[in-house]
């Protein structure tokens, strides 16, 4: 079952761990730690497997796959040995990942984007093809009414300005070219209501928002604890500091508050109320690919009795990321196969703020998702 | 629907917080926040209430509960108005926690703790009466012969020597009077095939072992947060300083050793395997009734990427513990009423080291717990 | 040798801790602990001794000074044995703390002022009065022409309209009455060239700013040893959560900035370069008067190997300031007896900020301190 | 100034550290981060420079250098680009570190150990050579009556049969061979009275003991932050993660008792008490050459508030540790030509345990330093 992954943000840190990564581990010089869909509980034949996915995809950057790989790891995140081992298979991938089309209106942009994977798929006999978000965080959109209506949409992006977001331009060339799409940071995706409507229309499911893979993966297990044991959490305030690319970026005050928001969210979701305190993002370059978030949380028990916990997670956001890219890509070109389309809610144990009324808390999505994943059948 | 709570360890910091809490509580001076069966899911009218309870029990020292109560609350660990508002309430409750009776053999030593428990339930008119073991913990007992077997286990009883440790003598003396018993601490208690025998024989439920009130509860949802995720723990390693009464008896090589462990197992059985590291309790007099612990957890992610995380928990154990204990009074005296006998599995949920082969995922016991909680129907 | 200690703010945290403080050690009720002026290196017969302290002071606030130590007693600050036992001890200070005068002028507000604290000398027959600023952080002024001229100042004063800060209008009070002034707040005090230049005309000494009671001591320890190993910290991020009057106050971002940059100082001046990263503080209403700091340092040894360390500092700042207002109180009346006038640059000891070209490394503070005191000589 | 290093356990992570920094050094490839000696403060010409120490020693393994050295890369504790770099230079060093060498009796393997020092200082022509001890740490040995008086001991170690341990032996063959001897370890190495008369007869200088490179040094300003404001400590308790081969061995309850001693050490002599609390040393395999210590600090206020402070270290010993091993060759090499013999109680600023009567703050130890720098002269 050859699957299509075309990532925007295709050169990025979480994109090359990505391909690196399914490279290594179909070359058998990796397992698969962090792949969950490898867990016994989740493995199923109705999924591609990770030697069945092809990579391709846009960036503005032109540094080489190989270059990337090598910075990554000289920062740590990835094995020297593993970027030696698979240079060949790197300069496979290199021509595939090309720079992002730029056009008069945006519906040109976007049909050179559906162009571009329709030749991916061309070229690799795809049965079909991911396409998912994996490049910078954005500002929240301004609003525009042909946000509201998929034709309306249509006729606005073939006027010269700025309609959408680049991550709904993403969306609307995949349900255009009949494919379904991730989104894997806080930004807008498919969440306007003339995408949903579009991705019914052309029968592809989509997922997101906003990878879990740190701080607020370690929420949304220890909240349900704290409702679980009837505790009641008065203080919940996180600092993250986090540098590369990513941290330079939600250092810029639109995007900080879109992440900051999501993060927040799972503790009035699983407590049912919301403790005092925020989450920080800070950026401090020196940290680089690994991140540091502390958190307090301050509580009371029994008769009102103060206590307190307090964590620090010392986590690389890529490596935690891409092997969920790969999980995510293979789930959904699943689902894709079987004749879903709209948002995937199943898949909110992947992300902070997923689509959809969900639980929130761990164990209940992680119950979603292996229900979701016996409902895809044998193949 | 009266129901009896006789305490063995009955002056100690868990029991006088418990008698305290569900004094208040009763009395509107308080809400019945730590007790996880005034939680809307697990809510039942099959459950006596917090008001219904009536607390006795043995202990071998002789502190008033009023001093201790005092103690209490200059600690942190008990609102002083509270104390105050309910003087009358521990004056009442007073004379019920009786010395500790002592005997020439552990027949006749067992055959006097009944006779006061029987003298409690006629005093008070109890429906049944719930023994629960909140003394402090014991080091393991010496193998003995008649363990095996409930017929030998009398014969055995009736000469001189010890053949049982108290705790497991409480256990003894709650079946033969029919009373169902509980086990808070890591001691042997119940846990010997002579007495589940008698446990069946005498149609009486017993729950245990080790209350879940800090570290280990926080471990029950980040071990399985790493193994949802496929991501390998290398190391587990805590610490534990705690000072107070439990902590000197803990500082004792013997109890140590099996609170050690007991702490240990989650790991073992939600992850699949057993990291590296201890956990070590320290007895450090200054801290008091507040424990602190820190863990440091160490693990692989994605292509072998090594990352950390440390928590702190710094919480006081007798207001986690007293509203466990009032849950599981409230819940084995229904579970007795409705005709449940030998070992309640699914209280797991409460204790570090449940009885019988069941999860030791947090989120796994709860939906355990909550479907107990349903099969007790409506009273 | 009856000193006065009039306190801008004298019926908030800080202000009432002192008193209370005082009374108690006086009364035998307490040890001083936390007063370094009472540790042997540093004890003098030149000082007046804490019993020799008299209080009084402006608050526009009117609660009773006794609410407001019981309201700490409830708050964890204060001991509710001693707020009890010195309720008269409180009673006697009561009418001592007055309303903030106002007047059409700055300069009629001045003299209301002055002829407060000189109506206060003469009642108490005080030796000499220290006029101390422990009311909440103010905003950074915006400049005036004035600032930089003791006679135009004068001038400026007599005029409708604000030109100097609440904080140095009182230094400009304190100096016109012959009082030496202390500011224990980040606010600007007697820092403008105008007030340098009347307290040498009056010949009364002054001191500040920012009292040094937290996370800052610990840097001025930690950044030292940084330096003295030759080890290059990358990176020192701080946060602040705290609560209470000063919290709210803080959240506000002029008061914040000029937090933070007090903060930061201590480590450009200790290593010689300024490390990545920021202090934050931010209010967290819950935590109250307790404040709970997080430190992440990141630094590199020999041969650029990286490595890391955190602290958490959980203190009470009304705790940790009090004792130092009574050593500040002390040491400037006996520099003042001493005949000093100007900045006092010896006392950096005990502020983030200090004043003057001054070590900032605690180590080196503590030697100037210590011949400060000796050259007091022996009274 | 031509000096050698012998280095008893010189393949280990330390020695191979330190030999593979001063080569890097010397080839311009890595500035002295780590090195003291280096700093503006401390720099003087009548220390041998980096470039003038000249590397031997003894170690039971055989593990080449340069294996060594990639091992200590792939741990991250050097960078692979140094190794690569300087593997001409070690292969010259690597015959000059020799088996240890084994004979009927201690003296003669005195003798041994001497001729090897001997040999090397004549292959390359040395002014001088300092013998450093790098290896394992020893339990405490047997007291024995020859450990008291020189001539005693040469008479005994004539005998068949162990009267001193491995440390002490290398310092008795450095001072018969007029070398001066570093005891980098917790080691008894020159504690002995005979060793101290040998020392001194035969005009040498010797420091020690147990290098300062983490939890200990972070005390070292903490404890005297707390002793200079009169905070009054109640609870320093410790833990040590540590992989590597030093954990497993100080895993070995006597070494681990000779290293817990020596790091409380430091509490006692700065703040004049000894807090509550304990340091615990613990061997985790897979936490490798990085440390994670963590302590936790309460102590009392004004009016016996109660605080607390947790710290979390995350070294890396061997990088911690090298420098200071090539700053403490060249200080002692330097004393020795000045003339100074006996023990270097001047050195206290880099040792858990030093030598003599003197400050433990690290400032005080810092200012000894200083001056004993400035004593050495001009060359």
């Amino acid at each position: 079952m050859a699957t299509g992954v075309w990532l925007a943000g295709g050169r990025g840190s979480v994109a090359v761990t990505s391909i690196v990564g399914a490279s290594a581990i179909r070359a058998g010089l990796a397992d698969p730690t962090g792949c969950v869909t490898e867990l016994p509980q989740l493995r199923s034949p109705a999924l591609p497997t990770i030697g069945d996915l092809v990579f391709g995809g846009h960036d503005p950057a032109s540094t080489r796959l190989c270059k990337k790989a090598e910075a990554l790891a000289a920062a740590g995140v990835l094995p020297a040995r593993l970027v030696e081992a698979l240079r060949e298979e790197l300069a496979t991938v290199e021509p595939e990942i090309r720079p992002v089309p730029v056009a008069a209106t945006q519906l040109e942009t976007a049909t050179l984007i559906a162009e571009d994977i329709a030749a991916f798929r061309f070229r690799h006999s795809l049965d079909r093809v991911v396409v998912v978000n994996v490049s910078s965080t954005e500002p929240a959109p301004a609003p525009h009414p042909a946000h509201a209506d998929a034709d309306v949409l249509r006729q606005a992006l073939a006027e010269p300005g700025v309609v959408l977001p680049p991550s709904s331009l993403y969306a609307y060339a995949a349900f255009l070219s009949g494919c379904s799409y991730i989104d894997f940071t806080p930004s807008t995706g498919a969440r306007l209501p003339a995408l949903d409507a579009l991705a019914h229309r052309h029968a592809v499911p989509y997922a997101g928002h906003d990878g879990k893979t740190g701080e607020t993966l370690v929420k949304s297990v220890l909240a349900p604890m704290f409702a679980m044991r009837n505790l009641r959490v008065r203080t919940w305030s996180g600092t993250n500091l986090l540098g590369g690319g990513d941290g330079a970026n939600l250092a810029d005050p639109g995007a900080n508050a879109a992440k900051s928001t999501s993060k927040q969210r799972v503790l009035g979701e699983t407590l049912g109320y919301e403790p005092q305190g925020n989450t920080r993002i800070e950026y401090v370059d020196d940290i680089g690919d690994f991140k540091t978030a502390w958190d307090l949380i301050t509580f009371s028990g029994f008769l009102g009795t103060s206590m307190r916990m307090e964590f620090t997670w010392h986590g690389c956001d890529s490596a935690l990321a891409a092997p969920l890219v790969l999980d995510l890509a293979r789930l959904t070109a699943a689902a894709h196969k079987c004749g879903r389309s709209g948002p995937l809610s199943e898949l909110a144990f992947f992300f902070k703020d997923p689509l959809g009324t969900v639980p929130h808390a761990l164990a209940e999505q992680w119950a979603l998702l292996a229900s979701f994943v016996r409902g895809l059948g044998d193949a």
